[in-house]
């Protein structure tokens, strides 16, 4: 945050700075969701929706889930959200007592132990590695759950490695949590956008009612200014959340929720985009290695790449502020995501365009040579 | 809440029901304002705005704010948030610790006590009466202050009241809380919407380093799905307010930021719902004391009636819920805003057509006579 904070600054006067710390699409909002938002404006109806979602996106979510992983979701279990962030802070309102944890993995989403503190809950994060794929699995769910434990968090494909877990190993996750009679909690928004290989919906791996899945139209969909996520809760939490919802958000964003409904139609553009980041991938599994940026585990998902730094630095943090600094290109270091070995990794996000991948690689090249 | 969702399974089974009971606008939202989402729509630019909002839309208010009440207010201290529902979760959650109480007048807007909670915080619910005009006073304040108590709520005008706190008032309160090291948090949300009298922004009474003035879109510019409200903070608490918002809210809708600025400009539009709001008004303040409810004080403000019904019932809940079933008028027991006197109160919206309360008013008056 502060990183790209001074990287504004020096735009601001007059460098140019290659932005590969961003987390948010670099595509405009696919053309047939702003027809769509046109014809709801045509309409005059933005009123407040039921708390849980216009009737209309939670049923054709509820047709999505069907024909995407061919579950059988009924409408109302689909929560709809102010963004993932407002799911986030709805399940911990709902799922939490003070003093509760919930276990998340280091490297992992930063935001994510913010939303269980404020909701008087406890992080436990757990230090994971190539050899889980820099993901929670089952054994070290089972090791590290405690008494006071209540959920386990997965993000499927993984911010900030673009990692996946396949549905044995989810499978395997959810058993486990359900073994404690806790939550799996699923957070998908990078779903869809995966490079040869799709990882499973978290309801697809055999305990469906210790399951929570977190999705948005933000990633997949260009969405991020509309602020639309979803939660698909089983049955027994609609109430409790309801209550929630009706306190915390009132309702998520109309024209966004009519806009969405639009999206989930949107194969096409959403297919392009998957495939520009696609090749943006493997430009940069190419071009970071021959620089001394180590690729452990190959990412095959989101628009994200973790590298090894250590044959470049001991101190990644010092390492980005320099590259910022002295090269003008942003990346993100490794604290920002945890503090498990986080001075030896860093962070590449491809959410920008190829040229801008070009000038930051060739800039990167010369300022790793001439140090 | 219940009731309301009794009211609809009634209109499902092909009733017709006068609802009094709904505090949202019943008016479309501004066609300036809609126009002004097209043109956004069209530049294509629905990307993550900064955390505390589109520059532009602060700036926007700090005019507003300059033009309106004659203050200087620097733009960064306006944070824009999704909805005031988002407001009050913000400044509950950078104000409090665990175990630190909030004054309350009750009856209030009952999702303030739950944004507390949610917080950690405990809500200190105050009697109000037609003596204060059903607000805290300067007096209630310094009586009911406890060691653990950080702010004090005013809203004026009120939700469920409708009556305002004048200027001189309100800088004592103001008074009172900087006196114990307090915040007044001022929730202006229905500010615009007043029959005669303007009550004065809480940042005009004295002390602005110790208050924290909520508003939004929803009400005055009748654009609640769009869920867009601010908040205006003191320099000091830009910093920790915004590191919560990055967390929280990540930001507010795009689209709906651009289009609240044409909003400030839409004075014609609003003026003709104000005017219609304050025709509804006199024709239930006329029509209402002969039916039996009691209005102790004038409402000014909002689009409240809150009556006493004590000629009427002992019981205002079940009274409510009779007229509902009987008489397919549905408006909202006191219960909804408290506990004090509740069972004496009812509040009437007039958040609905003069057709609709005519109507309203035919049927409960045939429903009281023939009771």
């Amino acid at each position: 945050m502060q990183l790209l904070e001074r990287a504004r600054q020096l735009e601001a006067g007059g460098q140019r700075i290659v932005h590969m710390e961003i987390g948010e699409p670099d595509f405009p909002t696919p053309a047939p969701v702003l027809e769509a938002a046109r014809r709801r404006l045509d309409l005059g109806q933005n009123f407040y929706t039921p708390s849980t979602g216009a009737p209309e996106l939670q049923q054709a979510l509820s047709q999505w889930y069907a024909e995407q992983f061919d579950l059988d979701i009924a409408p109302q279990r689909i929560l709809i959200t102010p963004g993932t962030s407002g799911a986030f802070s709805l399940i911990y309102a709902v799922l939490l007592e003070a003093g509760e944890s919930v276990l998340l993995s280091d490297p992992g989403y930063p935001c994510q132990r913010n939303f269980i503190r404020l909701a008087g809950g406890e992080p436990i994060n757990i230090p994971v590695g190539p050899e889980t794929r820099y993901h929670l699995s089952a054994d070290l769910i089972a090791a590290n759950w405690q008494e006071e434990t209540r959920a386990a968090v997965v993000i499927n494909p993984s911010n900030p490695t673009g990692t996946l877990i396949d549905e044995s190993e989810l499978s395997a996750i959810a058993g486990a949590c359900a073994k404690k009679d806790g939550w799996l909690i699923s957070d998908e928004i990078y779903h869809g956008l995966t490079y040869g290989v799709s990882p499973p919906c978290a309801l697809q791996c055999g305990h469906p009612e210790n399951t929570i899945v977190v999705n948005g139209f933000s990633k997949r969909w260009a969405m991020t200014g509309w602020r639309i996520g979803w939660v698909v809760v089983p049955e027994d939490l609609i109430d409790p959340a309801r209550r929630v919802m009706q306190n915390i958000f009132i309702s998520a964003p109309t024209l966004s929720q009519f806009a969405g409904i639009a999206a989930l139609d949107a194969e096409r553009e959403v297919e392009a985009m998957r495939q520009a980041y696609n090749e943006r991938r493997r430009f940069l599994l190419e071009a970071l290695p021959k620089l001394g940026f180590d690729i452990v585990v190959e990412p095959q998902g989101a628009f994200y790449i973790y590298a090894n730094v250590r044959s470049l630095t001991d101190d990644s943090r010092e390492f980005c502020w320099d590259i910022l600094e002295k090269a003008g290109v942003a990346i993100t270091p490794g604290e920002d995501f945890g503090t498990y070995q986080s001075a030896q990794h860093v962070r590449f996000s491809y959410a920008t365009s190829m040229d801008n991948l070009k000038e930051g690689m060739r800039r990167l090249s010369q300022h790793i040579k001439s140090g």
